[in-house]
């Protein structure tokens, strides 16, 4: 699996001048993803089932692993330091997320992206409560701006509105809740993208993503995915997944984003509240076939 | 968020004289509490959506997450000791359970509760097992009697028949089922809650809770109750979310039962086993209005 | 609660000059096991509701839990090394699955093993990841083959077949899923079993079981089985609910795997997907009578 082709470029280009008040989202080229690009990745995933290596929270791994099987991918939950570095080697993509972190899974975290970085396997970082809390957040920052060579920046920095700005030196939000829109995240998900040579995904209301050059929207979703836990944790997971099967850590970005807004529209006209609606979501998942994602997803 | 008004007395009036043998439950003034009182405080908690910091067990955590986020409160769950007591401290209200326990956990736990205690936030402890292994005995009893001043007992105990006889001096049960009735265990509780200064709530078929004067119970709930792993775990978090928009600790422990057990009543009806329970009971926790619990809670 | 019968032989009868290659599976005597037999492990299951210590992984710890109150036994989960040696001596029996592994649960697994063993009491090894994971495979090895006298080799081992194909000295999996068929792994199962004195249970499509002597073959199911992570595991603990209450090892491991598979061909039937068939899969099991499963169960 190729490394994001920008991210050999990172070191070279620090843009630390690069700030938030600085850029203009719509003054960024909007290189065309489209959606029969994301059927295109969806059907890929379905073909090759690639092998996802979670670290992550104890509140939603079991959630986390189902989804991945539900869309058809193929989960592994490793965190200890034993394993974590031969784990992460042998995967197709890797997940760190920093919902429940401990001094010994933060170390697993830091094995399993060196040997990510010497692989070439792509990685996601989310920075689950970054920004409230100040150990969490210099932990995110230690992964996402790494000061070792043998750690690469993460392919994809997925997270909510606050936690991006609080990565971006902005304030941070109230508890895991985003208390910012991702619009008015965006030119730091911009900045922050351009200085680490990643992706960055900002989820909300209508998803924004960028690379640092193309800006994406994805305006799929409904209100009952904020009341179940861990649907953003699952989305980064499946973030990884997609990574596995395409270079365009963008579009993978952006076809993890789809498959499960559309399949949440979808899981929302069969449910009766958040218990049945985190059920019909992996029922949706399952069931949603790439053409079907085609002709739903609404990007702009 | 003020202090439970019992809570301040408590170093000055140990009680340590009391025993349950001497106490009788039906000598104690029953002040009221009445079904509209109750309806209060579940519209106050839709409208407030408090920030509950849940240190809880693995088995249940993402299940309380989500009966949290189901009846409108925002968890967060936060429980390694770098973030303990930061997050109590920013907190509405501070679960600690003891379901599975660790050296690393426990400490977190106490930290939180100093947090809680100097930011007299309401904090609830779940003893789970307290009674049939030892350290665990010692660790609940530690948490419910601190022998330091930097932190308080608890605003509500919240355990099963089994459990309060335990702390309380007698005989601890199986596992984590009760073995003894609540009936049996409310001499205890009221010792306990004397003694302490705090709420306890024993949860069983018909629910007791006092504040050491008024005793409530509550007969809503089901039977399929039982079949789902960490029900009562979800209750302390949500009696934890009610303690964070009532002073009246009593109230808000009493609050939670009524709203999980007749949400419970609904989910059975829509239900054809623990599986389907499990997922209907938060479809109608989400569903549930102040006006409908106030017509069915059964308090006595 | 009387360890089975073969394992006081063990010391004395190393068979380590067996190989799998020496071994055909035909040449077995299939000393027969009934379908009323099963039947009647499940009837004493639900009438005896054995207390099952689970030592297991945070990905589905609530799912076995569930799943096992389901189906009417009593779990409860302790994996701290303060807690594991008590908790196993008190328990009918034990579960140790190597899922997400810590030096701290691990710890825990070989107190709670040495207590088990003292007491006599049944306990089941699932090595999760056995042959993926070198760490992980030598964890595996040292619960399967003690080399102290104080831990006896565990009364059932469970895996799939790479699992068990790498503890009897074969390649590893992908993962921990099965890139090999049960009746590939027989052999290998049946060194296992008479080499340790213990029964072998390998899943898959058709499920392949013995104890080194008869061999059972159990060919219920279905393939949504493998899109919900921890049934594998979840069947572990049944078998150690089921051997709670049979003396003979390997009818337990049977009735363990008939009741879950065929409790999974019913909740096929009434599921959309993945998410509805894990909900209905505990309803079935809570459902399931001992005549019915005496009817459904297809044994070989």
């Amino acid at each position: 699996m190729p490394a994001p082709s920008a991210r050999p470029d990172r070191p070279d280009r620090p843009n630390t001048d690069l700030r938030t008040s600085e850029l203009r989202a719509d003054a960024i080229g909007a290189e065309s993803i489209s959606a029969n690009d994301v059927g295109g990745v969806l059907a890929a995933l379905r073909e090759r089932a690639p092998l996802v290596h979670c670290l992550t929270n104890v509140v939603v791994a079991q959630w986390t692993a189902n989804l991945l099987l539900a869309v058809g991918a193929s989960p592994i939950m490793v965190d200890n330091p034993h394993e974590a570095a031969p784990m992460a080697a042998a995967a197709d993509a890797v997940l760190v997320n920093l919902g429940t972190p401990s001094d010994e899974t933060v170390a697993a975290m830091l094995l399993a992206v060196a040997a990510a970085t010497s692989a070439a396997t792509p990685w996601v970082l989310d920075p689950v409560g970054a920004g409230a809390l100040s150990w969490r957040t210099r932990t995110a920052e230690r992964l996402l701006a790494p000061t070792t060579p043998d750690r690469s920046a993460p392919t994809i920095l997925r997270g909510n509105a606050s936690e991006i700005l609080a990565l971006a030196g902005g304030a941070g939000g109230k508890g895991v809740d985003a208390t910012h829109s991702p619009e008015a995240a965006l030119p730091a998900a911009i900045a922050l993208a351009r200085e680490h040579g990643c992706v960055v995904a900002i989820s909300g209301e209508v998803d924004h993503l960028t690379d640092g050059e193309r800006v994406v929207r994805v305006a799929n979703g409904h209100p009952l995915l904020t009341r179940v836990t861990g649907v953003g944790c699952a989305l980064g997971a499946l973030m990884a997944a997609c990574c596995a099967v395409t270079p365009d850590a963008l579009l993978a970005a952006v076809t993890a984003t789809a498959t499960l807004t559309v399949a949440a529209e979808t899981a929302a006209n069969a449910s009766a509240g958040p218990g049945s609606f985190a059920v019909a979501l992996l029922d949706a998942l399952a069931a949603i076939e790439p053409d079907g994602l085609v002709d739903r997803v609404r990007l702009a």
